[in-house]
């Protein structure tokens, strides 16, 4: 097989790791020829004429097989990708804010072009997770995606339920060891687990979905108040980016929920990463590993370029003849809701309330309530609200609002009763 | 793409899974053209037209574009699988013993005719290894593997150790439930795990074993003094099949190991398995499903059929470039050994005795020695004798006898003692 020649944009964490992977692979034949970098000025640990600041050179270069683009500005990439497949170059990314914005429109560009453009790299690290969405469950009617998909958070959330650190210290911890940037916002606030969550999306059941329109919440709102009820409650919170198939419609979200000890994915710690499948005829799969990192992230790059070689495409087998599913956010979830103001929350908004705290520090309500009415109220964008799923799995309540008949009233109604009645304290 | 035209052979548990999938799978487009079966007197819930008893039938039909082999025995599977690939057409097998058996040939076979086996059925039902292990650590320095990769004896530890139900009536449970078979010696007694193994160490570390060369020990002998033993140190029993590299031999075997309740893979229960890989770049990777039955088996083996839609073939990676990796049983592991003779036990045999303990019911030594001499003392299939490899990962005492002066009287003499002086009892 003739060697592989690399153009490679982005020469930081992630590009070192490609470049540390290719040397100390097993078999793999190839090299980077070229490193296209915006700060020239920076010590290299490279031969200076590797490098040039030219798009256009890489791009251009007949002598370049595969493109890899591994920068972190997401317009700039989109603009690389989309050039270098429509010169006629396959190319690799890890960019997952890029290609979730514009997936479907990558995917009209892989078609008329004919050229290949692979990211396992952008969801998960070292998981083969797109791969295996794509070549092992591409005919497996899936029903559910459950995954901690964010390392960051996940180590921030160990440390407070492991170590009982606070928020902040966990956060500073994290960040001196380099598992969250010195900007943790995209990581906490859930944005980089949303990406990720279109991406799966796409290949898990076919859908192409915004990222705008997925509720997404982080860990950032999470209060001291919180953490002391779980700690009561025996629960730990994680972040999950969820999917769920309901007949023809797939719920999906990124929420932090309360797990009990022995959830599966409790044991998913630090900055590991993990994704649970469940599928009609495999039943339960998971996939676990290290979610980032310059090795981890370099070695699933090198996994799409090694499968360049032998012109491996995403087919997008969910896509194809048009799936019936749908995404949708008109449903019920069950959730905690906490907040500092009463009049924050107008409880009108919970079908079904099964708690309610109110106290002057801080007060609570536990009921269900539309996904579509949380994003309404724009509670995920509301530093004093913060929604934490229960540990009833989400199946148990999704869906239920396509009957049609369950909002308060009715559901009082039918049981005879005013629901505040049924409400603990 | 046009639609794939199947030949089966067998329609047992894993044959009328792929039935099942095909017909429920989405997007697949394909059938099973014609089933080759033994019994022509059994009742068929399929029309009488699609069966026959004549192989040649099959392997000589030019309609048929894939023959997939899912019968029991090993020596016709063999036989239907070499006279396909010969023919020209692509294979599909989960007959695991058969392929074991004979790896290397198959592999030389599929470099002849051009033609395709792949087999990720035959290890670990639903959960994607091989696949995963070709394409996505292909070019990964992989350090270490460890599996639960028969459901059976999982099952029945599971049951002794969370039911606290005695081997015999776990053993009847896992029968009832269809996780055993009638026969269940080829489970208990690890030869299962022994095959799976054999595949996988080709895949991971490109290394040709016969299956013979791999200590085996069960579960079968495992005694209500070994029981008592792992309850009263808050220990549980998991059957592993273990590979290890260390410099460049690779260790393997499948042997029971004690695990404390905060073992990564205590929770995997039941029927599933799962698969730790542990690599120079991704660090450790888990994959976690179920590893038989029809629908998680059958979904394997249509992943397989499909992939040979686009001429997938294994490259079997790691044996490229003749690998300087080589299949050693000279390395000490350390292993609590017990029995009912204490003549049956030559404490010779250890390099390093950490403890002792003699009784007129049973006794038991824990301590360090050489895989190579348990396979010449023949203790594996010595009914009266189990090993148990201890809670510390073999890492710590693999390859420390390739160093060459770890015997008994020369540690003794460093240390400045009589070993003996060591034991506890």
């Amino acid at each position: 097989m003739k060697p592989i020649n690399i153009g490679l944009f982005g020469f930081g964490c992630v590009g070192q790791g490609l470049y540390e992977t290719i040397n100390n692979s097993t078999n793999f034949s190839g090299e980077i020829k070229k490193i296209c970098i915006k700060h020239p000025e920076k010590h290299r640990s490279l031969p200076q004429h590797l490098f040039t600041t030219e798009a256009e050179e890489l791009i251009h270069d007949p002598e370049l097989d595969i493109i890899v683009e591994l920068i972190d500005d997401a317009e700039a990439a989109k603009s690389i990708v989309t050039q270098a497949l429509q010169n006629g170059k396959s190319v690799v990314s890890a960019n997952k804010k890029m290609i979730a914005q514009h997936l479907e429109e990558l995917v009209t560009i892989q078609q008329e072009t004919g050229k290949a453009l692979l990211y396992e790299g952008a969801v998960c690290g070292s998981i083969p997770i797109i791969r295996t969405l794509e070549e092992y469950f591409g005919h497996e009617p899936l029903t559910a995606l459950k995954g901690i998909v964010n390392g960051s958070t996940n180590y921030i959330l160990t440390q407070i339920f492991t170590e009982r650190l606070p928020y902040a210290l966990a956060l500073e911890k994290a960040q001196a060891l380099g598992f969250a940037e010195s900007d943790p916002r995209l990581d906490v606030q859930g944005e980089d687990a949303k990406y990720k969550l279109v991406i799966l999306l796409a290949h898990a059941f076919g859908l192409f979905v915004k990222p705008q329109d997925l509720l997404t919440v982080g860990i950032d709102q999470i209060s001291s108040y919180d953490l002391a009820y779980a700690h009561a409650n025996e629960l730990e919170i994680k972040l999950f980016a969820t999917a769920r198939k309901v007949g023809d419609k797939v719920f999906a979200f990124v929420l932090p929920q309360f797990v009990h000890k022995s959830h599966s994915l409790i044991n998913v710690r630090n900055e590991f990463n993990a994704v649970s499948l469940t599928g009609e005829f495999c039943d339960e799969q998971l996939l676990l590993g290290k979610g980032a990192g310059s090795l981890p992230t370099g070695a699933a790059v090198l996994s799409d370029v090694s499968a360049l070689s032998y012109d491996y495409q995403y087919e997008y087998k969910k896509k194809l003849n048009s799936p019936r599913e749908q995404f949708s956010n008109e449903s019920l979830i069950e959730a905690y809701v906490s907040f500092k103001n009463p009049e924050a929350i107008n409880l009108d908004v919970f079908e079904h309330i099964t708690e309610r705290h109110f106290s002057f520090e801080q007060s609570h309500v536990i009921g269900e309530l539309c996904i579509e009415k949380v994003v309404r109220m724009n509670w995920q964008n509301n530093a004093d609200v913060n929604i934490v799923l229960t540990t009833k799995e989400p199946s148990e309540t999704l869906g239920k609002l396509s009957v049609g008949l369950l909002h308060k009233e009715v559901l009082a109604l039918q049981e005879g009763k005013n629901v505040l009645e049924k409400i603990s304290i």
